[in-house]
C-alpha cells in the first residue's frame, strides 16, 4: 500500500488524500446577518442558544455542529473513531465538554484560530496512516466567551480601536473519511512558531502575518505549487491590517499573490454595513468559510484547488500583561476536488 | 509495508513501533528530595529557574528538558519534523513559547495531565503511518503557576484538604524515531470523555478514576491482553483516593489488578516525609515517571511491557465557578521494551 510522506521541510503529503465527507455550521446571529449567511447550516436567533451562560451557548452550538455533520453524512457518533476539536476558551472546555456529550474518543487540539487546519492535518494524518475510516474534526468561537476572556465583558462596551477584529460567534465541524465523495485533503503545511515582537493583543491580525507569509512560501517552496496553481489562497483571519502585511511580506519573498488571495476574515462581516472595523476573528472564521461556504463551492464545482491558512496567536492574557511577546502560527492545508 | 491499524473500539495497533529514542526530564526542588530524584537529569535549585516570573520558569525548563532530550539523541531542532506539546497553563503558553524557541513546526495538544499519553499516541500515528523520522513530545507543569491559575496563589497559604494533590514541577520531553534503539510504542488506547458528577476542583483524582477504569478496561477488551500481560501498569496522576477507586471500579467489571498496578502520583514524593497530602498531580507528573524513571528501567532491563495511563481532568476555573462538572479523560499507552 502506498504510503504518504514528509515533502521537503514542513509539507505532508497524501497518498490516498481523506475525502471531507460532511460538514456542519452554525452561526451566530449578527454572522447570520453577512454575506455568507446562506452558506451556513444553521443561523442562531441570538447569543444565547436556549442556554444561561455563553459558555454554554457556545458549546452548545459546537454540539449542534458536530450533530449536523454526522446527520449529513447520515452517521453515528459509534461510526467515528476519533473526535479532534479545539477553541479558545481556557482549558478548550467548549471542545472537551462536547467530546463529554459526543461519547468519541477524543483528542482535544490548541492552536487558537488556526485550530480548523490544526485538525485537518491531523486527521488527514491518521486518516492516511490507516488508523481511522471516519474522524469528525471541529471549532469554535463565541463573541461574548473570548471578549470577556482575553479582553473585556462585552457588557462593559468598551470603544473599540479601528485596526481591532470582531470574534465570530460560531461553530464547524467536519467528518472527514478513508473513503467517501467529496473534496480531499491531498497536503498540509505545519507552521513553526513566529514572533516577530508583536505585543498589542488588540492588533492579532499584524501579529500572525508574518506566520501566514512564512507557511505560505513554505508550502510553495516545499511542493514546487505557485500562486496560479490554486483558484483560492485563503488565509485565516489576518483582517485587514494583517491580510495587506501578509501580502506584502510574501511580495518582499518575490512571491506576487493575485486576485485569488483572500481572507476568511474579510469574508464573513459585510464591512460597509457591519461595523466590526478590521474584519473578523476567532477559531469560528476559518472554520465557518472552510466547512460552509468552502465545503459548498466544491459540491458545486466552483472550486478545484484551494490552499487554506489558519493562523492562530498563541498567547494568552497572562502572557500579555507579563510583558511577552505574541507567538504565531499558520498551519497551511491543501483541499482538492 | 504493513500498516498501523484500529484494533476494537478505541485502541489502534502500530506495524512499526515507533521508538523512544531518548528523553530529557528537569525537576523542581521539592521533586529533587523525592525517591525518583537520581531518575530525573537535572534538578532545580529554585522554583524560579532564573526567570523573574513562574511562568517563565516553567517554560525555561520545558526548553530545557527538549534540549536534553535531542542532545542525549545528538540530533538537532532541525532533525526533528514535528513537536507535540501541551501544558496546563491558559493557552497552552509553555508549550507554545517554548516551540519558538526551538523553532520546530508545532502542533499544540490539550489533555491536560494526560498530555503526555495524547502526545505519544499521536506521535505514533503519524510516525507510524510514515509521515516523520523524528517527533518530540514534551509536558510542563509548575506548582506556584497551576495553583495560582486553578486555585489561590501559593503565596497566600491556603490549607489544603487531605486528599489533595501536589502540582509537580517539572518537564519532561521524548524524541520518539520511526527507527532507533529504545522502547517502542506498540499500541494506544484513545480515551472518551467521562463525566461521572464530580464537581470538587480539589479531588481529581477521585474525578479522573472513572475515566482510568474505562480506558484500562477497554485496553484489555480491545486487545486481548489482561493485567497478567504487564509488568506495570501505571496510571498518570490519580493520587492516593482515586488510585483506590480505580481498582475497585475495575474489580467492579472483574478485572483485578494486582502489585503491578501502580500510580505515577504515588511515586514522586516520599509521602512519610513530603507533606503533599494524596499524592502528586500535574502533566509533568506522569511526564517524568514515563520519561525519567520508565525510560530507563527499560534502558536498564528492568522493565519489558508497561501500560501508562495518564490521565487528566477537563475542567476549567471558569466551568467549576459556573457549576458545571468535571469531565476527565485518561489515554493508554502500551511501551514494549
Amino acid at each position: 500500500m502506498k504510503m504518504g510522506k514528509k515533502t521537503g521541510e514542513q509539507t505532508f503529503q497524501f497518498a490516498n488524500p481523506p475525502v471531507i465527507i460532511a460538514t456542519g455550521t452554525v452561526a451566530g446571529p449578527f454572522e447570520g446577518q453577512g454575506p455568507l449567511a446562506e452558506e451556513f447550516d444553521l443561523v442562531l436567533g441570538d447569543l444565547h442558544n436556549g442556554e444561561n451562560s455563553f459558555e454554554r451557548a457556545e458549546r452548545s452550538m459546537l454540539v449542534q455542529a458536530c450533530r449536523l455533520a454526522l446527520d449529513h453524512a447520515s452517521r453515528g457518533s459509534a461510526e467515528v473513531d476519533l473526535f479532534l476539536a479545539g477553541d479558545l476558551l481556557n482549558q478548550i472546555i467548549s471542545s472537551s465538554f462536547t467530546a463529554a456529550t459526543l461519547s468519541i474518543p477524543y483528542l482535544g487540539i490548541y492552536g487558537a484560530c488556526s485550530t480548523v487546519a490544526e485538525g485537518l492535518t491531523l486527521a488527514s494524518m491518521i486518516l492516511d496512516g490507516g488508523f481511522a475510516g471516519a474522524i469528525l474534526v471541529a471549532t469554535s468561537s463565541h463573541n461574548a466567551t473570548a471578549e470577556r476572556q482575553y479582553r473585556y465583558p462585552t457588557e462593559y462596551g468598551g470603544q473599540r480601536r479601528p485596526y481591532q477584529q470582531w470574534t465570530v460567534t460560531g461553530a464547524a465541524a467536519a467528518l472527514l473519511g478513508y473513503t467517501g465523495h467529496g473534496p480531499r485533503v491531498t497536503a498540509a503545511t505545519v507552521g513553526k512558531v513566529v514572533d516577530m515582537g508583536c505585543k498589542d493583543p488588540l492588533n492579532l491580525g499584524a501579529a500572525m502575518a508574518p506566520a501566514a507569509a512564512e507557511t505560505i512560501a513554505c508550502h510553495f517552496q516545499d511542493t514546487g505549487w505557485d500562486p496560479d496553481s490554486f483558484d483560492l489562497i485563503l488565509t485565516g483571519d489576518l483582517g485587514e491590517i494583517g491580510f495587506k502585511l501578509c501580502r506584502e511580506l510574501l511580495a518582499e519573498k518575490d512571491i506576487h499573490l493575485g486576485e485569488n488571495f483572500s481572507d476568511c476574515g474579510l469574508l464573513i462581516y459585510d464591512r460597509e454595513k457591519q461595523d466590526v472595523h478590521a474584519g473578523a476573528s476567532g477559531c469560528a472564521t476559518a472554520g465557518l468559510v472552510a466547512f460552509g461556504r468552502l465545503f459548498r463551492q466544491f459540491q458545486r464545482g466552483e472550486l478545484t484547488r484551494v490552499l487554506l491558512v489558519a493562523t492562530g496567536a498563541l498567547h494568552s492574557p497572562t502572557s500579555f500583561l507579563q510583558g511577552e511577546n505574541i507567538p504565531c502560527i499558520a498551519h497551511a492545508v491543501r483541499i482538492e476536488a
